[in-house]
């Protein structure tokens, strides 16, 4: 069988680079993970994209080596279980505030004994190998956003979850959860710590840290903090930026 | 009624700067549309982007100031008057070799007298204005592509086809089709005279030279050149560029 | 097998009132279907409908009794055969100027001996019967649109070639191809003359006159005059006229 | 900033017409928002729309003067957060029967510390402009559907939600709800005197009353008892009733 | 009106074979409803079908004679909803676990005074005639799938609530819920018993007992069993079970 | 360099079992890709897939270790192009009926000097890896269809066409064309004796014999006859037989 490669580079040590998918192409998306990227997740959040419109995603994902993730849009057991039969091999809920919402994600995520996912054949076997269902439970990823205050408070109990094995920190919606104007790359310092505070904690209770950045020189001061999965700016974001140097340089 | 704004520019004596877009998404068509770009190019012929997607993307144009144009896939009446319908204001047609192919493009894109296109009421007087029809043919720009040496050996006739608006040159095809290696920014002199031969005799019969670019600072160059429409990159180029500067930096 | 109720129609000496599909709904389509049309037609020339697009649009109309019909955007093969595929009883093709291209049209359209459509199972024998590949040649209709100068003038030829069942007048591309402004509703003698003289020819040679009609009373009065087949306005114009009089009642 | 119209109509004084669409093209979309009305509502409710079919109606809208609204098939943070970063300046939530339901629907419509929408750029700041973030509180609207009986004991209490804007009456569910056959245009006395009861006591309360109207006639009756947005029939029934009409005239 | 064959089947004391579709092709949908299928169920929990691409498929369905049926995700009321409205005439819900989840469904899918179905003229009256709204709480299907230890635990209390039509037993996940590998044609006694409980309790209590089967094969002894609806592998299972069986006779 | 497995397997001696897709689904292409064929072809003459669905399944297959292939629906430099630009590794054009028309194939497929295929990195080099442009002509396939009696009375010119590497018989066309009933595995000697004419005309001038075939035991033969590809039923068929078979099972 295939291997989850977010977990494996984990297990050596290192640290993750992943990609991000705002646009439903399917064609940006393979160039995406043809990229040096580790791992590329479909955000089904905020990205402009549709259940049906992952699916082709996932599969072109699937045609170069880079892991593929996904955002869930809720912690929601209808985007789980059928992102999650489609080929995603770690799914990032957003807004997880208690232990009891980390609870259901997990569950959700899990086949019995461990969780209530529905078992079928879909993609799972079809990309990984037929032992997937054996190993899903030990190979797909539950990440579990922290971005409100009341994440914040609850943080220590959310990290004891069984199962949980990330926390991905959202900046600007932390930021704008304690009162603080949303930056992808926040220099308050009370945001700062509280982004160290949970971090920490995570670590602590074996669950690995995680965080979304404002792009590479971010993510390379993130993994020098200690996270291990840092996201640097998604495909429009990217192509923004690009587009716009260039014009400049056109018009110049 | 709404104006074509490359027209104008290049009424106006200036340069049209047009972005490219090769994915399918109607999201990242609007983001390119966004920027400091005077046009967007939908490329249906290398793009990986049908008809039917073509329609939100060119509708996605028309919410920003860009001028929405499009490369079809080839000297076909279909495409022509389809993309033209959907609302495109100009047409790049791909491999026009001859004084004739030239003139079957530009009669195929004007209503009678002047051509054959077929009429209805469609995206243009929704777009445009209730004097669409009246104006469609004075509005719409023809571009014939010369990137074979046929098309370079009968560039005087295609020139002189009554109704041509402009050339645009692409490169690549042009340098592969005189025996180079086919290069966006080419270096080898042959091409570099070829270029600018072709340029040199559209200006002369009156007609606009554009070019398909490398990027900002070729654009640039060829602004200085005499060129007066320059694509500097498309959507997935743009984007593939700034995610390997930024993995760099992240890895770093 | 099911059979073609336009065919039937005409057979027992009656007219029929033709619906006309421009968005690419399939659910506006089978509201279409359902209401009190003997056929409905599929505008794949300036309908913004794409050939995946189409699919479900015929199935859509398959699930209610109106007869399914397609505008194919040009005398091309490949829309041809796909349409056929796909189930649409009667092609309407534009802009046949040439005995030349009614024999293509019609070839196209017929299995050997009668012409070179490519024989393969379908959608045919699903929606029609097991019996569909015996009966194809006998059932499904080649209308060629007379709509230009050119097919005014070849007119006696175009009608005379074998296999071709019906001619279809577009007037406003008619009015506009003899020096008229496009109209859907005519009203200068040289336009209606050639409808007239169109239409008698037609009838002359056993071919059935039919025409694209501005609205319900000008179906009754070409009906009148013996145009057999009347389309009467498309989805999105009638959704336009019965939206602008409900504005003005609640504005008023 | 671009302004949202529907707010500065009301502000104004003035009354909205709303049109309505449940058809997924995003042509008909375009045509719509391009009559006077001065808002068109994505139905994703009873609409056969999906979220990725919205996307391009919501852009298509955006290129027309008209408001994009939308209605959410639920109250659920998936559908109001996904489609408010589409581009919708106004959700219409179904159902909401309690003032703990309408706090949750404004909840889930506001960044923080108004509510928990979860922060990110995308359409909002290319269809509004760069200040899109900091507004979007006070630009997209709340109406909290009033349609059931449950709802009618509650109204005192829902339109006493802080930042809830409107409230929206669809007359058929509330027939319905309240043991009457489900009419567009309601007769019966109860159901009128709970529609009038409804409008009063969000008069009383603030907050906007609106109402799903039969069409243009129905929606001046409302307008003249003191609705201030009625929507008027959508894209299929005004073509339906359009056609059926056409018909009948062909057929006479 | 047009009847659900279904409940027709069951009332005459038959058997229904129902077929299923986990790929989002309208097409291969149409070939398996034109095949000797009583039903056809649309998987939008497993299949890799989004709402969107439903619609399609069920009027593909409508087009032949086998009734469309459907499994929703989640016993969530968007997906009850609008999956009504596209025109299925019996839904079945996973992992209905309690009385209460069981209550819900049944609730969410019938109108007041009989549940909270929101009212709409949508696809239910254009396939199934204009008294569909009348006869929609009678017409369709409600079927709880069975498939936890809970919903064992549970199976009395949650036959008996009441519209509950039909229990669905899905035998993989029941096994894996009591502790055995997921097996489609299940052997385990455990398993055994509990599936013969399962169906003995709901004939007991009036509600039809049915079940996902391996196959042909393990239908036929579900039938003699007493099960009165067996669902006998999916599209794209069919597909590989003959396409392995063709590439071994090509190979041998 | 990724390399074309179909060419390995003939260069090898082996022969190739080839899947074919007529349905539009991705997820089922990747499972057909998944099995036990060399090689899959996309079906966009007489498979109901356009050119955008044709993308994702492209991808899908590349997942898999099965080469892609498609079969374009005519000589169409717009097909023949864009389905090379999306990756496929291989073309069959149906009815090349005469020299010329073999060489337009074989040019439009490729890059100058041996043809005028347009040059553009798309899904070449992503799949392929960075060497596609280089060796796309030695990589790519061209198979001409042999099923007309021109074709039949052309076929060593047609075999003589510098740059064609394989003819591919239609039997149902083939044995229409010379006035036979379709028969997708012909015993009538006229059509067989046709068939072997082809295949030894294709041998001896050193290009590949291919055909389509009615199952695996057909292919069988064929292989045995000495054809080197054998196409074995598609998608969709293989889901109708194996049901067909399971319904008879069950209702036993
Ligand atoms: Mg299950
Ligand atoms: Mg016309
Ligand atoms: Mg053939
Ligand atoms: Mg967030
Ligand atoms: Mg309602
Ligand atoms: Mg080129």
């Amino acid at each position: 069988m295939r291997t989850n490669r977010v977990r494996e580079i984990w297990n050596a040590g290192g640290n993750v680079v992943n990609g991000w998918l705002a646009s439903s192409s399917s064609y940006s998306a393979e160039i995406m993970a043809s990229l040096d990227f580790d791992s590329v997740g479909v955000d089904l959040q905020h990205g402009m994209i549709d259940f049906d419109q992952a699916l082709p995603i996932l599969q072109a994902i699937s045609v170069q080596p880079a892991t593929p993730l996904a955002r869930i849009p809720w912690n929601d057991p209808v985007w789980i279980m059928k992102v999650l039969d489609a080929g995603a091999l770690g799914l990032i809920c957003p807004m997880v505030n208690t232990a009891a919402e980390a609870e259901h994600l997990v569950q959700a995520m899990r086949y019995p004994p461990h969780g209530f996912r529905s078992f079928a054949s879909v993609r799972g076997p079809l990309y990984m190998g037929p032992d997937y269902a054996k190993n899903a439970n030990d190979t797909v990823i539950a990440f579990a956003m922290i971005e409100t205050r009341t994440a914040l408070d609850n943080i220590a109990e959310i990290v004891s979850v069984e199962g949980l094995d990330a926390i991905y920190i959202g900046p600007s919606d932390l930021a704008l959860g304690i009162g603080h104007p949303p930056a992808p790359d926040p220099t308050e310092r009370e945001v700062l710590e509280a982004i160290e505070h949970v971090r920490r904690t995570a670590v602590d209770a074996g669950v690995v840290p995680c965080i979304h950045t404002a792009g590479g020189d971010h993510a390379k001061r993130c993994f020098e903090q200690g996270f291990r999965l840092c996201t640097i700016a998604n495909d429009v974001s990217l192509m923004r930026k690009a587009a716009t140097a260039e014009i400049a340089l056109a018009r110049k």
